[in-house]
C-alpha cells in the first residue's frame, strides 16, 4: 500500500502539521507508533481522531467555497465535544438535532447565532432551550411546530419573535445520492404543496417570524453535478416561497450531503468543480437577494476521514481453513463499518498497524467480541501474519462511529475516544467501565449486600479555622475525621448502620492540605465477610487555594491524591427479621 | 384485535397476578392505564417489562422441563439488573459474556456456582474476574484461552484448578434456525476436528481442569424437532469427546435458541413436544452419565414477550397522501423492531394504547426522532386516528431492545426502563439526561466559561457539635455556611476565583436537619452576565440518622430536599492577560 504524505497548513497560524493519508480513500492513516501510544496510555478499543486532518480538510473546503457561504457542522456525524470544539475553532457553526447536541455546541462555545436546530420530533424541552439560548433559527418541520414555538415564546415572555426557517419537502428530486430525502412522502419538513396554507397559520402566531428555508436532498453524493443542481433548485424555490409567503428570505440552508469515498471503486468529490458551481449559483442568487445568509450543513464530509477505530487482536484461530483474528472492538462500536444498518454491505478499509507489509498469502477474517457471526469487521482481508496483540485500524471512521452503534450490546460499553493533536494525545471521552454500566441499574428493592465496588464520597471545603500548624497547614487529624465521616456514610448506605470503625492501617499523608482547598474523600469496600468490611479511603484535592492573601483559586484536574488509608469496620449482627428475610432468598 | 386473558400463578407463593396477552404472539399487552402511569411518573420513551409475565413464562418452562436440567439466563438478551434479579428469584442461573454482565449477575446475587462466562474475545480482566468470583465454569473458545486461564490462575495463586468447559464447533449442522452458528468456519469455539490436539495442550496446564462441553447451534428456532435433534447430537458428542480426552463430563451446555413468534405467520414453539423430547434425551444420556449437569441457556425466550416499548406521538402530519406519526423513541432505541441489523426486515407488532379501536380507514406510518427515513417503526399500520400525545406500544420488546440499539445516535440517549410488578412501577434504569451524555466529553483544554448547567456539590456529615437547638436540631446558619461553601466551590471551578457573594434570596428551610444526617449541597449557575452569576442552591439529605441513641441509619433514596436558596455572586474584572486570551477566540 502506497501512502502519500500530505503537508498541511492550518488556519490561524497553527503550526505546520503533517500526517499520512490512505491512498485509496484520502482518509487519515494512523501509524504503528500512534497505535502503541494509544494502547499504552488509554487502551483499546479506541477511536482516534486527527485534529490536524480536520483542520486541513476544513481549510481546503473553506478556501474554495465563497466566503459568503456559511458552513455548519452537523453534530450527528460525531457529537464528541472535542470535535465540535475543533471545528468551531476553524469557523464552523453547528447544526444540532437534540438537546444534548445543542448543549454540546453551547458548552464548547459555538456562538448561538451560528446554531440551528433541525429534527422532525422536537420536544418542548428542546424548543424551550433553543429559545433560552437564542439560537440563529429553529428549523420547523410542521405547522404544529410553529404553534408550539409561539406558545413557548409566550410562556418564556420573550420580547421579540423567534426566528424560524421552514424545512421544505420539495417536489423536485435528484439522482446521485446514497439516500434520497425529498420528493416522496416523508416525515421530514413541509410538503411544498402545503406551503400556501401556512400563511393563515403564521398570521395567527405573532411570536414566530419565518425568515428562511431549509432543504435536505440526500446524503453521500460523490458527484458535483447533482449537488450544484440541487443548490440551484433550492435557492430558486426559496425565492419563490419567500414571495408567496410575503416574507424576507434572510437565510437558506441548502443542505449538504457531500460524500467521501469508502471503497476502491469510489472517487472523492471533485471539490474544485463543486465549489465553482456552488459559488456561481450563490453569486447569481445574490443578485436578487444580496443579504441572504446561505448555509451548507456538513457532517460526514468534515469528520469521516479524520478518524480510525483501533481494535486489538486478542486471539487468532483457524477454523476449517479460514483464519480468524478476534479483536476487542467490533460491530458493537462501529456498525457502519460493516454495512449493518448502513449504506453498503461492505467493510471499510482495514489495516494491520503492527505489521509492516500487509501483503501475504494469508487472508484473515476479523471479528469482534459479540456472540453473533455478523460481528465481522472484514472478511478474508490482507493483514499480513496477524498475531495476538496486533492493533488493527479501521479507516474512514471519524463519522457515524460509536455514537451510531449499539455500544451497549453485550454490555461492552462505549470505547475510548482520543484526539490526536500534533504530537499530543487527549482522551476526549473515556470508555465506559463496568460501573458506568452496572451502576445505572436499580433494583426494585435495594440489595442486602451489594458486593462489588460500593463506594461513598464526601466533599468539603477546608476553612481557615481548620488550619492548625505554621504556614496555615491543616492537621492530619482533621483529614482522619473526614476519613471517618466517609466510612460512616459508606457503612450507612451499605449496611443501614453507622457501624463500628475498628482499625486504620497504612495512613499516608502525601501532600499538605490548606484552608481554601476543596477535598473529596472517597471510601470503597474492598473485601468483606459477613460482619467485617475492609475499606480503602483516599482524599483528593479538587480545587486549590492559590495564595492565602488572595481569593484566586485553581481547579485541580485530574484531582490530586493528598492522603490515603485502609480501614476495617464491623457491622452489627443482623436482627431476627433481617436474618429471616435473607434466608428466604 | 382480540386479547386473551392469562391468569398466572408464580412460583414461591407469589400473589396471583394477571395481565393481558397479545393474541398473535402471546406477548404481554400493556394497557392504556399503564401507559398513562408510566408517562406521568417517568416520561416516554420507556421500555416496560412485566415481572409477572417473566415469572409465569419461566414457571411454565420449568414445570415442563425435567428438574435435572438447569436453565441459565443469557444476559445479552436484556442485561438490566432488575430482569436478572427477577429471573434469579425464579431459579435461573446466568450465562454472561462481558465484565459488566458478570458484575451484574454477581451484584444481584446469582450464586457464582450458577454462572458461566462465554465469548470469543475474553480479556484478561474478564478471565481474572471469573477466577476471583469462582464461577461455575469458563467456557473456553480456543487452546490459547486455556493457556491464559492457567497463567492467571498462577498469578492469583489459586489453590485448586479452574473449571473449564470447551466450546465446540461441531461438524453437524441443523436446519430450522434463524441464524446458524455451527458447522462452518467460525470465530466461535474449537472445531471438533481439532479436539484431539488439545490433549497435549491440556497436559501442560495444571491449573486448568476441563470438565465439560458447550455447543451453541443457532438462534430463533420455532420448531421442536431441530432443537431435540441438536440435543441428542450434542450430548452424544460430549460423551465421545469426554472419552477421547479422558476427562469426566461433569457439565454439558446444549445451547438454547428457543424462538418466539414476532409476526402473524409465525407460531409459538410447541413447548410440550419440545420438553418431552429433551427430557427423554437427557434421561437416556443419564443412563451412562448420571451425574452430569445438563444446562440450557436462554435469553430471548425468557424475556422478549415480557416487554414493550412505549413511544409517544409528538407530531402527526400528512405528506403526499401518507399519514405520519412522529414519536419520541424510534430505531435509535429499538433497532431490532424494524429489522435493521436484525433477523427480519419487518416491523414488530405495534398498537395505539390511547385509542380503543385500532381498526379504521387511516393507515399510519410511525417514525422516530432521527434524521433518516429508515427510522420507521411501522409502515401504514392500523393505529386508529392517531393524535398528538398518543402512546404507542411496540410489543415483543423485552429482548434485544435498547441494549442492542444505537442509543447514542443523535445523542438522544438511553430510554427509561420500568419494571411493572403487580400494581407497582419501578424505574430500574433512568434514561440518560443531557448531562449524562455531554458530561462525558472532555476538551483538550478546559473552557474559560463553560456555560450550561455548571454545578458544584459538597457532601458532609452533620455532627453532634453542629446541633444548636433543642431536640438536637442543626441551625439554619450552619446550612447557610454549607451553601456558602458550595457557591465558593462553584465560583472556583467556573471562574478561577473564590468571588464575592453578594446576595441571597428565597432562603427556605423545608425540613429539620439533625446530627448524623449526610447532606449534599449542590450549587448551579442559572444565568450569568459578564461579571455576575445567579445561582440556585439546594441541600439534599442522602442518609438519615434514625434515633439519637442508636447507630442505626437509613439511606434516603431519592434524596430529600431540606433547604434551598437563590444567590448572586460577582467575579473580579478579568485581568489583562485573560482578556487578551478571550479576545482571540
Amino acid at each position: 500500500m502506497n501512502n502519500a504524505h500530505m503537508p498541511v497548513t492550518g488556519e490561524m497560524s497553527a503550526p505546520r502539521a503533517s500526517f499520512d493519508i490512505h491512498d485509496a480513500t484520502g482518509a487519515w492513516l494512523p501509524n504503528r507508533e500512534l497505535a502503541e501510544r494509544v494502547g499504552v496510555k488509554f487502551g483499546t478499543p479506541a477511536f482516534v481522531y486527527n485534529a490536524d486532518y480536520i483542520r486541513a480538510n476544513f481549510a481546503e473546503l473553506r478556501r474554495r467555497l465563497s466566503p459568503t457561504i456559511d458552513i455548519l457542522y452537523s453534530l450527528k456525524a460525531n457529537p464528541n465535544a472535542a470535535i465540535v470544539d475543533c471545528l468551531k475553532s476553524c469557523g464552523a457553526g453547528a447544526e444540532v438535532s437534540s438537546r444534548a447536541e445543542l448543549h454540546t455546541a453551547i458548552r464548547v462555545g459555538v456562538p448561538a447565532s451560528n446554531i440551528i436546530f433541525v429534527g422532525p420530533a422536537k420536544t418542548r424541552d428542546e424548543i424551550g432551550d433553543c429559545l433560552r439560548f437564542g439560537i440563529f433559527a429553529i428549523v420547523a418541520e410542521s405547522a404544529r411546530e410553529l404553534e408550539i414555538i409561539d406558545e413557548l415564546a409566550r410562556e418564556q415572555g420573550l420580547q421579540r419573535p423567534v426566528d424560524v426557517m421552514l424545512r421544505i419537502n420539495p417536489d423536485f428530486t435528484t439522482s446521485g445520492s446514497g439516500l434520497t430525502m425529498s420528493g416522496k412522502p416523508r416525515q421530514f419538513g413541509i410538503d411544498i404543496e402545503q406551503v400556501p396554507d401556512l400563511r393563515d397559520v403564521m398570521a395567527g402566531l405573532p411570536r414566530v417570524r419565518v425568515m428562511g428555508f431549509h432543504v435536505y436532498m440526500g446524503t453521500r453524493f460523490l458527484e458535483a453535478g447533482p449537488i450544484i443542481e440541487n443548490t440551484v433548485n433550492i435557492l430558486d424555490m426559496a425565492r419563490r416561497l419567500g414571495a408567496l409567503l410575503d416574507i424576507p428570505v434572510e437565510a437558506v440552508d441548502v443542505g449538504g450531503g457531500f460524500g467521501i469515498p469508502y471503497f476502491d471503486n469510489e472517487s472523492a468529490l471533485d471539490l474544485e468543480t463543486l465549489a465553482l458551481g456552488i459559488n456561481e449559483t450563490v453569486s447569481r442568487f445574490r443578485e436578487t437577494c444580496p443579504n441572504t445568509r446561505v448555509i451548507i450543513e456538513l457532517g460526514r464530509y468534515l469528520t469521516a476521514g479524520s478518524g480510525a477505530m483501533l481494535t486489538r487482536v486478542h486471539y487468532t484461530k483457524e477454523s476449517r481453513g479460514e483464519v480468524f483474528a478476534i479483536a476487542d472492538g467490533g460491530t458493537n462500536l462501529h456498525m457502519a463499518a460493516v454495512g449493518v444498518g448502513g449504506f453498503a454491505k461492505r467493510s471499510f478499509p482495514i489495516l494491520n498497524l503492527s505489521r509492516d507489509g500487509c501483503q501475504g498469502l494469508t487472508k484473515t477474517t476479523v471479528t469482534g467480541p459479540l456472540c453473533t457471526p455478523s460481528d465481522t469487521l472484514a472478511r478474508k482481508a490482507d493483514l499480513g501474519d496477524v498475531a495476538e496483540g496486533d492493533v488493527l485500524a479501521v479507516l474512514c471512521s471519524g463519522a457515524y462511529g460509536p455514537s451510531a452503534s449499539p455500544t451497549g450490546f453485550l454490555s461492552h460499553g462505549y470505547p475510548n475516544e482520543v484526539l490526536v493533536d500534533g504530537d499530543e494525545l487527549h482522551l476526549v471521552r473515556a470508555g465506559d467501565d463496568t460501573n458506568d454500566i452496572v451502576g445505572r441499574y436499580r433494583l426494585p428493592d435495594d440489595l442486602p449486600l451489594p458486593p462489588v465496588d460500593k463506594s461513598f464520597s464526601i466533599s468539603v471545603r477546608l476553612s481557615a479555622s481548620d488550619a492548625h500548624y505554621g504556614g496555615a497547614l491543616v492537621d492530619g487529624a482533621h483529614i482522619m475525621k473526614l476519613f471517618g465521616d466517609a466510612v460512616t456514610g459508606l457503612a450507612a448506605i451499605h449496611d443501614g448502620d453507622e457501624s463500628l470503625l475498628q482499625r486504620w492501617e497504612g495512613v499516608e499523608f502525601l501532600k499538605p492540605a490548606r484552608p481554601g482547598d476543596f477535598i473529596t474523600v472517597r471510601a470503597r469496600i474492598n473485601r468483606q465477610s459477613r460482619l467485617r468490611r475492609f475499606v480503602e479511603v483516599e482524599a483528593l484535592r479538587t480545587v486549590r487555594a492559590c495564595d492565602p492573601g488572595s481569593s484566586a483559586v485553581e481547579k485541580v484536574d485530574p484531582p490530586e491524591k493528598i492522603a490515603s488509608a485502609q480501614g476495617l469496620f464491623v457491622v452489627p449482627m443482623p436482627n431476627r427479621s433481617r436474618a429471616r428475610k435473607e434466608s428466604m432468598t
